[in-house]
């Protein structure tokens, strides 16, 4: 197991539905070292890319991406989501259907932030059906700039997202991918990397 | 000037309605580098006091509050904003009345975050009416721990919300205090520190 697989062991918690909550360190209270060690691993596994310009979504996507950041030395851009679009300016919006609150989103991001010459790594903290990060692909692509990267904390390998976004050819890295976990006994199964 | 007050007078953009826009390096695309010279800032004006928490609310002061915290070795809470409270567990809730938006909205932490023995540092990227920072600090109150100090980033010093907070006997350092703002000559009056 690697750092954050052990960490998920020792502080996450199932519940029923195939439910992981890491509240406690990842996505409302959020330790820092530990981000730090994640952006280290990002950095590791994008060595090869030329990365000028970071992605994520709000809100939990947000300081994993700022942590992850000063190991590229590069800004970063937050999208945000919304019902409506009440933004000023130019805005590049991909609507995205959630598949867990059952209803259509917006991600928007500035035109002005998003440049054809830009080499984008997206970062966010969880995948599981993907809708959220098939709608910052799709930003990055409008903006005629490229997605040289994928880096997610925890990936649920037992829902399509992760398949589908492999499948079109992207370099997804995530950090823990879960094959299964059981609520009843509290354990959890990690995909072999 | 200061390195902020340097970096809002350059790339700051000003709107009629005293409206000022920072989002190429402050709330939507994000200045890593400036965010650790604002939380080294940070660092020195509370360096008399033990925090062991900091408190931000999404979405804009989390980037700034993860990098902060790197500077004062603590953990990082970043409240919720909902306009209903579906968040399962204990939580901590102050309803908050929107100045700008005229809508209320709660503010949300979830008990087991924050404790008795809390002493906290409150960040956020901008102060105004000052709704969501009195909502943070009724909650961190509410939660029997106390508030060490607050950070903002820039806070609009011809609105109200910082004269309330200081008047209350907090600790509050906000980096940039606008005195006044011309949209048509684009020119910033900041107040002397």
């Amino acid at each position: 197991m690697n750092f954050l697989e052990e960490r998920i062991v020792k502080d996450g918690i199932i519940k029923e539905g195939n439910v992981l909550k890491v509240d406690s360190f990842l996505n409302h209270q959020m330790d820092i070292d530990l981000f730090n060690e994640i952006g280290q691993e990002f950095k590791k596994r994008f060595a090869n890319k030329e990365i000028n310009k970071i992605l994520t979504i709000e809100a939990s996507g947000i300081g994993i991406a700022c942590i992850a950041a000063q190991h590229f030395h590069v800004p970063v851009v937050f999208a945000k989501k919304s019902k409506s679009i009440n933004l000023e300016g130019e805005m590049l919006v991909a609507e995205v259907e959630s598949f867990t609150h059952k209803c259509k989103n917006n991600v928007i991001v500035a035109k002005k932030f998003l440049n054809p010459e830009d080499k984008v790594l997206i970062i966010d903290d969880f995948l599981a059906n993907g809708c959220a990060l098939q709608g910052l692909i799709q930003i990055v692509q409008s903006a005629g700039a490229s997605v040289e990267g994928i880096g997610i904390v925890i990936e649920k390998g037992f829902q399509s997202g992760g398949r589908i976004i492999r499948n079109l050819g992207f370099q997804l890295e995530s950090l823990a991918i879960i094959e299964s976990m059981d609520d009843k006994a509290g354990t959890v199964v990690f995909r072999e990397q």
